[in-house]
């Protein structure tokens, strides 16, 4: 591997796979440029029955053979029965080197690993939660594995640098043309958006359901005329995983003092109460805490959001009903009332990757959101984030929409200082997945952090009452809470790198030396 | 001009303005291969204000240059103000040989005949009904016109066929971010998807509207993360003429008796009655009537369709609103029920060229579709039918869903025999804009005449009380009547090209020699 120096210092390949890739030049550097890829141009004709057997049928229908790049959506979370499904049987068909390019893995695939150990998978070209993400860490891939933000993994598709050989598409709904949607059915899981982009530009289209309804199945959130085949199986999932996002409020005193800390600051530097005020916060407990104080505040305030971004949670959709927002923008349920709303509130909005988080369009609503609240494993001295690896070295997360929503006017990390007894706030993140320029505030227990190049906030904040912090004191007191954590060791070999929306590339993530 | 003779036997270009293209040979030839436009990479950091001030600052802001393509779309019919707005401005500029690529031009579109005459406009790629498709048969335009259906401009522009440099799109309702819809607003004209491909594949697309409302614009028919700017302005059309197709049913006796023969051949070939049945009919007086006999005979029968497709009129609204459509799958609407039920009802569902008449699709509506109800100019002895040209060699009409709609299970011509004292049954229609291969039934007052290839339906038939006949005898009843009209002298000039769907020429026009 070729190594570049990025604009963040780090080094960086400047090919991956054969492909060249640019090295990370800064959040808005890239200007566009260049053609989006075309896909194939199929044609009506060779499409009057798209309805077949089953899965080997499927299979077989699309010729797969080794080397291929095979996709799946994550809506379905850690209740999906589909990639294993599909994985097991090309693995059973004696399949090799398969790239595997799903939105997201969770741990209910942790099958996947013997696949990689095996040679069925050659590596991964998507989020990997928890066990897939160790074994990479392990360096048990046979090639490095890319990381893409919720955006990223959009725009790579579109550009052409992400080819994808065959989509398998879990649908909740669909009919026998390939429309297909998440709001109906026993699997329903909300928004299918994180399958768009594979619909429309891989060269097969697979969807899978377990309620086939009389055509037209509407909303088309995926359309028929770009699905090759439908097939009907007992079930894509299991109903109870499916939604499986923290879905209560936290109890700790500490965590609810970070969510009322970054509520409170959304009041007190006046953005609330400007025009056009928006906001997004995910699942997890704080981001829950944190939509209630800032309904809260709203609520006394008189406040009416233009908007709030999911992914859906029973908190946004009570904002919704109680009229503290004109509308949901939703990415991906994360509970079962943010899929009862979507299905029956018209204001509830579903999304996809395009529209609210693509870098390579003409605009997408990440940079139109006010407030983003954002979780982190670690943040350092300059504000560049981590959300990847873990201070011991481990890679565990994907980059979800991270990225992508940091680029709205003003986003805020929220983080317990301390975590597992290794502190958050650090001199320099072990992986950046994004960088410092586009992080404004640091929100923990022990106080908050603006960064400095947004001295506007820190104007407005003039006279708050919030602990104000600079980060390097945060630091400081996380440090002596902790002591020096011992540094993770790592190999030299790359085993994923972390490409930025843009399609740059801003850091790798190393082979780990697991201690003893 | 290079021609070659295609599998009709009509003699057709080989390249047209540099591009070659291939003759037309057969319905279903065309297997697709190759790859669709991709359309340029933007960046979303160049798009954080897309408001601009008037038509001139975006016309200044997309750089329009002499002999580029232009579009619009025609959902405000002849209500539009927008295209004599722009292009009166662009000549004003002197600039010169302009392509103009309208999904439709109209009556009120007539003063673009200076234009054209000036230099301004080179040629149209686009649907020209009236003035302009008169100037076209004079031999007006620098280059040949190229006509295309609904369906096949999608696939024109998706395919790079047809590059599009700027598409300016009238919009009753828009967001800031472009996001916009024809749904509300006081020009509100119900669908806008004639100018999806516009909006995916231009280079520059600016959403022109009378009604900006606060973001997010919803249901975004255009989405704003393809458009680049947004322009407000008084007024986009005329409402009273937006929706301007014919909205009463006939009250001549033989067209009535056309519509009732049409509903009886429906229900007595035992097609209403068959699972998922659905029909496509379109405005004009003997649509309309037949829309209603369908209507009565399916409530006598208590047969619910599937879906059926518009042009959405004041009918097809009441059929469903009666319980006897699941839905309608609306392209466009022809009045202003059709615009409300659109609107309010959830089951009113508004579809565009991709998912319904798009041949370079995995598969389209149109060819779900049951049963398809159209006009003609000409229909010959090989049913090959005109829409475009009538007999006295006037090109006066563009393709609109013709041969997309033709492509459902069983095609219905319905035409008087005679019109304007001239048969509709011919010999060989002046120009083929369909083939004869996709025309099921030809129904007349005088008779109902089924295409031979179609033994299936005669069969189904046989002991209706139907006047059945065959098209040799339409043909001779016609000439009865009218004697043998004279024939129209054309010059060799080509001026218009009849693009098929699957982008083969199937026909050309050539210049008419007007008689004195």
């Amino acid at each position: 591997m070729k190594f570049v120096k990025n604009a963040l210092g780090r080094m960086v390949p400047a090919e991956i796979d054969g492909r060249a890739v640019r090295p990370f030049a800064g959040a808005h550097a890239d200007l566009g440029g260049g053609k989006r890829y075309g896909g194939m141009i199929p044609a009506a004709a060779k499409y009057q029955n798209k309805l077949i057997k089953d899965i080997d049928a499927a299979i077989d229908a699309c010729e797969i053979k080794d080397g291929m790049t095979i996709s799946f959506h994550h809506h379905l979370r850690n209740g999906d029965y589909l990639v294993n499904l599909v994985m097991e049987k090309l693995a059973q068909r004696g399949l090799r080197d398969l790239v595997l390019a799903p939105s997201a893995l969770f741990p209910t695939h942790g099958k996947l690993v013997e696949m990689i150990e095996s040679g069925v998978i050659s590596h991964i070209e998507g989020s990997m939660n928890g066990p897939i993400g160790k074994a990479c860490s392990l360096g048990k891939m046979k090639k490095a594995a890319v990381l893409r933000s919720h955006g990223g993994r959009y725009r790579a598709i579109q550009d052409g640098d992400l080819h994808i050989d065959v989509a398998f598409i879990g649908a909740p709904s669909a009919d026998s043309h390939g429309n297909a949607n998440g709001l109906q059915g026993k699997s329903a899981c909300g928004p299918l958006g994180f399958a768009l982009a594979d619909s429309l530009f891989a060269d097969k289209v697979v969807v899978v359901t377990d309620h086939l309804v009389p055509f037209p199945c509407y909303p088309w959130s995926i359309e028929g005329g770009n699905v090759d085949f439908v097939v009907v199986v007992d079930s894509i999932g299991d109903p109870a995983q499916i939604v499986s996002g923290t879905t209560q409020i936290t109890r700790s005193p500490t965590r609810l003092l970070i969510a009322e800390y970054a509520a409170r600051f959304v009041k007190e530097a006046g953005i609330m109460t400007e025009a056009n005020f928006s906001f997004q916060a995910g699942a997890g407990g704080v981001s829950l805490a944190f939509v209630k104080y800032m309904g809260d505040l709203m609520r006394q305030a008189g406040v009416v959001a233009d908007f709030v971004r999911g992914g859906s949670t029973r908190y946004m959709v009570e904002m919704l009903e109680q009229g503290l927002t004109r509308y949901i923008l939703d990415g991906q349920s994360f509970d079962l009332d943010g899929v009862r709303s979507l299905r029956d509130n018209p204001c509830h909005i579903e999304t996809n990757p395009f529209v609210s988080y693509d870098y390579h369009t003409k605009g997408c609503f990440a940079q139109i959101l006010k407030v983003s609240v954002l979780g982190a494993t670690e943040i350092d001295l300059d504000y560049n984030v981590n959300v990847n690896t873990h201070s011991d070295g481990w890679l565990l997360h994907g980059i979800g929409g991270f990225t992508d929503a940091a680029d709205a006017h003003c986003t805020m990390i929220t983080a317990p200082l301390v975590r597992s007894r290794l502190p958050i706030v650090v001199d320099q993140v072990t992986t950046v997945t994004a960088p410092g320029e586009m992080i404004d505030v640091v929100v923990t227990e022990y106080g908050v952090a603006v960064n400095p190049r947004r001295q506007d906030l820190l104007d407005r904040l003039r006279g708050s009452s919030l602990p104000l912090r600079r980060i390097e004191e945060l630091r400081q007191i996380a440090l002596r809470m902790t002591g020096e954590p011992e540094k993770p060791q790592f190999a030299e070999r790359v085993v994923a790198v972390v490409e930025f929306r843009d399609g740059t590339i801003i850091d790798t993530v190393r082979e780990l030396i697991p201690q003893a």
